[in-house]
């Protein structure tokens, strides 16, 4: 069964590796896509990470399911970087388009480190989840620091 | 290639099958959590619809790729229709608690609707695409007309 859901989790990764060629209407609606896309998210991720802070009750399968669904969004928000969204309803800074690289190179760290807690969590290990969710939590940070208005 | 793919969207579908146990903090999270995964539902299928009524061309890949990714988001808002959150800021109308079996019913017409426009775009026939993106946006339809507000 592990061996099973691991197989999923790679190859659902595998799908999802080219999840959007994005194409919004408007400006508006991939700013209103990378944030909604965000927040499921961080709801996912933040269940996870409530059980390894002990803020709930650590539960094995839901720790798996919720950590392999923020893993699956983690690859959706950055088709809604495209040209022409950086002003409007955003707190995206500029240097998103000016520092591409850098700002691909941080979107792809956080993505890893989603992979690596699915995967962990799906052992079920707690203490092995609480150091996953640190560095996945560090991902996400490193990348608001640089590239989120407070 | 088809076969797995088959396999991955029905192993998906099972891994999602209980993608939530939602516990948000507050209620506005729940709302939150909800809008946002069917704004990203949204988008994805939009992109398929789009398609089909000859808006953007059609490529076969994207295409699938979309709809695989609506038909997984088409899981997630229902764990945000929790107790108490039927305030605030949401259109929501107050018969998906008064009459929860018709407003379950709903959710699950639209799943289903959804996960046979993922296998149906993994075929590639536009045709056959064009009329599942009838069957899905109808129950998509179905449901706001009866449980959102205008």
């Amino acid at each position: 069964m592990k061996i099973l859901a691991s197989f999923v989790l790679a190859a659902a990764a595998i799908t999802l590796a080219a999840p959007a060629q994005a194409q919004f209407a408007k400006p508006e609606d991939a700013i209103k896509y990378r944030k909604a896309a965000l927040t499921v998210m961080a709801a996912h991720f933040g269940r996870v990470a409530a059980m390894a802070n002990g803020r709930i009750p650590f539960d094995a399968n839901v720790a798996a399911s919720n950590a392999a669904t923020a893993e699956m969004m983690s690859k959706l928000p950055w088709a809604g970087f495209g040209e022409a969204t950086d002003k409007g309803d955003t707190k995206a800074r500029p240097e998103i388009w000016s520092d591409k690289a850098k700002f691909t190179a941080a979107s792809e760290k956080m993505q890893g480190e989603m992979t690596k807690l699915a995967m962990v969590a799906k052992g079920g290990n707690l203490d092995a989840i609480k150091a996953q969710v640190g560095a996945t939590g560090g991902s996400c940070k490193a990348c608001h620091d640089d590239f989120r208005k407070d």
